[in-house]
């Protein structure tokens, strides 16, 4: 007899500092159900898992039942997909490695495959947004810090340690500005929340031109990209000095890794051609010749709200199905 | 009825800007036969495609004939796996793009499959050497320009147009050293044949301190290697300035793509521990952190008269046997 497959969803969890997403996602990526709670509510990584489990039954109980899901993924900041765990999360309260799927798994009987943020996104824009189709591209996360996610001739490169994408931490200026990773000068303090807001602050100081940045007491990159829509010269030299090292970062890594495409995520990219056209103009001047023109750099093509959790519902159909008793 | 497989041999080509290096190979990597030419005697690639077509020839039909070849293998400068061309080689005489494995191929009726020399080398070490069992590492070349191979979980990484490794086109310094290439900064004019000469010449420069370096009309990195040996410190102050370039852009290399180990070749390798400690030194206080440590150098393990012949006839394995009658 011939039966049908019972299980055609899946649980995609977003975790990011603030907020736990989650949803119930069908073959097609599409959001059948879904809800959410606050992360930074739980300091104690057990009583987060806790009511994590207790929230994914609950939804699933009213949604289709236990028997339709097959399985579940978790994307989660500092989360290293060959070990299946949080590693050192710089910006969490868990410190040290936790194997959070591992913790679900046990909890609710099923499989759980755990990846981080970016390579979460770079998978749901490869199985349903901008990057559909491609081989070999590279997904840019440019908010609080900066991260990516490469995809090599169709799979995500992980590296030896699961560790692979760190664009945020090379380094782009000998002896620079110093890093919450412990080092000096990585991109993500010019490229990435405050390292913008402290570009600004610097040139601010060296000049006496006035700004509208010169009136806010907390300047944000978002308020600096709304002055540059405004005409605001010191905020548009900001962006362009992002822009510019941004642009410096991102042709070594095309050199090294030859991709068609960045696709550019994050609250950060929103600044859009404040931020993207001296990117590109650095990066042409910067990149091996034989690749120059032909690397694209595209927006992210999926809804910001759903990124996280379809990319994590496409990592829970990597997993093997799990079942004690098969 | 049981046939044998009779094709139990390739031919493995190595070429240089100086020599034609080709040997009958079998499975094992064990060299049947060999034999080269100057390369640099054919600046017409009609006439060279004849001489390598004939050479090979003759060898094969006093080494078990025609009928015991599988098929061919080619590292070349510029090479593109891709296309199965040699493309825009700045070094090479034959200029523009060449489609020197289908040259071959029409000729011999025999499969043809092309890569550069990076990538060879990275395959013999795959194959045969230092890299035997490793899924994830990086082939440094180091000779009169630097370049590199990736290996992403098993297999090389050619990127979108066949570009991927270009490290030695990496920018190292804004507006730095001019390339070759055309642009500024590039990370070989640091870290490789005339860039070194070009350090210890600042350096000399730069100093009052006495030198060997000073009394030697045509300085090479070998000659100022020999010199590091002797103790000269304006020598051991060249590699030391040669090895925080490389190490650095090493640091950069994996914080994006997690290698488990480097694995260097070429001549400036062999300059040794004067290279390769500040390198390390260099590499380790830039690289990711949670990767700090784990990242191997070795030595390439394969002879260097044999490495590329060897890597060549990998080549030759990976491309589907030719037939116009099958």
């Amino acid at each position: 007899m011939i039966q049908s497959n019972t299980k055609t969803r899946v649980v995609g969890v977003n975790i990011t500092v603030e907020t736990t997403s989650f949803a119930i996602i069908d073959i097609r990526g599409n959001i059948v159900a879904e809800s959410s709670f606050a992360t930074s509510d739980y300091p104690f990584v057990n009583d987060y898992i806790g009511v994590l489990s207790e929230q994914i039954l609950t939804l699933v109980e009213q949604n289709g039942g236990y028997e339709s899901i097959r399985s579940i993924g978790l994307s989660v900041p500092s989360g290293n997909y060959l070990t299946a765990c949080i590693e050192n999360a710089s910006n969490l309260p868990w410190k040290g490695v936790i194997p959070l799927a591992a913790m679900l798994r046990d909890r609710l009987g099923l499989a759980v495959a755990l990846g981080n943020n970016a390579h979460a996104m770079a998978l749901g824009e490869q199985a349903f947004g901008a990057a559909h189709g491609m081989h070999d591209f590279v997904l840019i996360t440019l908010s609080s810090g900066m991260g990516s996610c490469l995809c090599c001739d169709g799979n995500i490169h992980f590296g030896a340690d699961g560790f692979g994408g760190e664009i945020g931490h090379i380094c782009a200026k000998e002896g620079g500005r110093p890093c919450g990773c412990g080092k000096h000068g990585c991109l993500e303090t010019y490229t990435a929340g405050k390292g913008i807001v402290k570009t600004a602050q610097e040139i601010m100081a060296s000049s006496q031109q006035p700004s509208m940045m010169r009136q806010v007491e907390n300047l944000t990159p978002k308020v600096i990209s709304l002055f540059c829509d405004q005409g605001d010269e010191l905020a548009i030299e900001t962006y362009r000095h992002t822009g510019y090292m941004l642009g410096l970062g991102l042709a070594n890594y095309a050199s090294m890794v030859n991709p068609e495409a960045f696709i550019f995520s994050g609250g950060i990219s929103k600044a859009g051609k404040w931020l993207l056209d001296p990117a590109r103009e650095a990066f042409d001047a910067h990149v091996f010749h034989n690749i120059e023109g032909k690397v694209k750099f595209l927006s992210a093509a999926l809804d910001d709200h759903d990124r996280g959790m379809l990319g994590a519902s496409v990592l829970a159909w990597s997993v093997k199905e799990y079942s004690l008793f098969k």
